[in-house]
């Protein structure tokens, strides 16, 4: 068997972690599978690399960025190689360079393109467990890029599916996918299995484990994953396109505080003005997830929409310099809320499943600002004041307990 | 006119110094010179490295040590381009994948082969500042090597080759080459110029300024040096193939404690003995300096070598493990020697000046354990603790003071 498996950087902190993920990578090796490990920056170290930066020049462009937080992962990968040969087990370490991956070449937000893997097979027929840097690639200028946020998920889905692997293990500090988060719901129940649908929107909708990209790239070339934990045996959850089991109604709650709502008051009411709105943010590789188009005051309209809080400045940022061409009369933000969405593929068959969370909600006293539905999920914008209080609340409303 | 300037770790070793440097190197920029900046990692990061290296595996493979060393030039060079970009100045960092520089295989201690100059030239012509990591290279089989000690020196020198560069400057925490080391010999006088040879005595003997590796490549493509401190604006020592002043008796006294003399008592007296202990040492890449042998007792010999201190277990460990082969009885080391030298083209035309010196020393009651002697230099080991002494004796001696 080929086995990519993933660390974060949580699993590969200190010495003994890394020992803990040597030893793990070896008892596969041992019993003669081919072992590819996709390792993150350590711990914090990525955050440290971006408090160096911004001491250094509070704009860093993306370019030295993305060269300077590369080192991140290649320092694990090094560290990693070290421990393995500690171990007397043969293990070569290779950053993107070397791989190599080649990814568009959008600076800190880049996708994958392509992944040699020459190298990576040379190594393995000489039995060597190959460790990669995950997290980053190189553009077609020869310039390291990074893949966003869950970036080195996306490149170990991304690794399985270009070597055929027979299996693609995401381990993390959780010890699979639950119902809903373990620290914010107590009775939150561990899924067996998930399908790739179901997992997108809790990804999206921040579950927290799983990045979408990774997800969607799993979807896309067929790689069944298992998510795991590093920290002990347990069996995980195994994400994959049809679910065996008898299905429940939804299959998990998932609640995002990172998101922040934009509210752009008083556009004209011309056709066109909602596109040139949003492109003016997607020029930009502004995200925005849910959008609400309502009337504004005499023969005006307003749009609201959710951006992730990172992108918050650059956003307003660009709709401030866009002021005279959208002719709007005011831009607000709002930090304090939070998307609260159930998610289920059962949800397909079963009306009146939005209704029965928002009679929780009401039950709560939850005020709903916003709400946005798909086929397998349902999402709210409400307080983040309410958000942990809301999402037990659904949680127990749908039996999800264990 | 295309600079190559080089900065040590000290010089980019916190904020204010990325700074200081940046804009000395935009001051050239601003007279319209292409500038190419090679660094070196800040402060004591190499040796973080290694300590983390060492807490993981006690002795790591060299090719994982090359993988982790290098992230430390990588971090200087973006957080520079940063530094550059925030003084409103393109610039662009690159590594040794991005240059490339090719260099032998051997990790830990490679030679340059070979430059490619072209991405350096194209963002020369786009009148950008390119930022070069010093000290590491990229061998045949797409690996991470570094140079050794000095290696971002001979990166800058070799750089300046390649690219046919007007000057290259080489930056340090000192202002140019002293007659001996400033802190050590309180009326050590500033040479305006040296010659590459020297240069390369002193340098191999402990100056501590530049390394003779980059020495030797800069003599060889005559390239002209400037030492200079990266900390004010003084001349510095230009270093070249011929000086124009008046020459003084001897240039420097130099003085080296970083050596440790091995000892292998009782070899039998056969051909061949000499070099197969030299080749044992060879094949691990450990470099031999002084070399001194002599008549053991009962048709035997003694020989006793100088190794760098960082060279001596493994030195050591190989002749240990040869011992059957070479048929030795004894095999002492002892750290604590000093290697001291005086260096200058002008003995060469003055019979008299190694005379001078061991007189100076047998004033100042100092033992001599070796001696020897080039064209342009006289080397004594004494004992570590007579050192300074020693060194300040000889510099009076020769009236090198200021």
């Amino acid at each position: 068997m080929l086995i990519v498996k993933k660390f974060g950087g949580t699993s590969v902190a200190d010495k003994e972690r890394i020992y803990n993920v040597a030893r793990r990578c070896i008892e596969d090796y041992n019993k003669g599978n081919d072992v590819v490990v996709v390792l993150s920056a350590m711990g914090k170290y990525t955050d440290e690399l971006i408090a160096m930066a911004q001491d250094i020049n509070e704009k860093p462009p993306k370019r030295e960025m993305d060269m300077l937080l590369s080192i991140g992962e290649q320092m694990s990968v090094a560290l990693m190689g070290m421990a393995m040969n500690k171990l007397k087990i043969p293990a070569v370490s290779l950053n993107a360079f070397q791989v190599s991956m080649h990814t568009t070449s959008t600076h800190g937000n880049a996708r994958l393109k392509r992944i040699d893997t020459e190298r990576i097979r040379r190594e393995l027929e000489n039995r060597r467990i190959v460790i990669v840097t995950g997290f980053q690639g190189v553009n077609k200028y020869d310039d390291y890029t990074t893949l966003g946020r869950g970036g080195s998920d996306t490149t170990a889905v991304a690794l399985a599916a270009a070597l055929h692997a027979d299996a693609c293990e995401i381990y993390t500090d959780v010890d699979g996918i639950y119902t809903a988060d373990p620290r914010k719901v107590k009775h939150a129940r561990k899924l067996k299995e998930i399908t790739y649908d179901e997992m997108l929107d809790l990804a999206t909708l921040g579950a927290g484990v799983l990045h979408n990209r990774s997800v969607e790239m799993a979807k896309k070339y067929g790689v069944p994953l298992v998510v795991r934990s590093s920290l002990n045996n347990s069996e995980g959850t195994v994400v994959k396109e049809e679910v065996s089991v008898e299905r429940m109604l939804i299959s998990g709650v998932a609640l995002d505080t990172d998101a922040v709502r934009i509210a752009v008051i008083g556009l004209k009411d011309v056709p066109g003005m909602a596109f040139r709105l949003f492109d003016i943010l997607a020029r930009r590789n502004i995200n925005v997830d849910m959008i609400l188009q309502s009337i504004g005051r005499s023969g005006t309209k307003d749009i609201s929409f959710t951006v992730n809080q990172s992108d918050l400045d650059e956003a307003v940022a660009a709709l401030e310099d866009s002021r005279a061409r959208l002719g709007y009369k005011e831009l607000h933000s709002e930090r304090n809320i939070a998307k609260l969405s159930i998610v289920g593929a059962g949800m397909m068959s079963n009306p009146g499943v939005a209704a029965k969370m928002f009679e929780s909600l009401y039950n709560e006293n939850v005020n709903i600002n916003m709400i946005a539905t798909s086929e397998i999920r349902v999402t709210v914008i409400i307080q983040e004041k309410d958000g942990v209080r809301a999402m037990n609340a659904v949680h127990d409303a749908f039996d999800l307990s264990d």
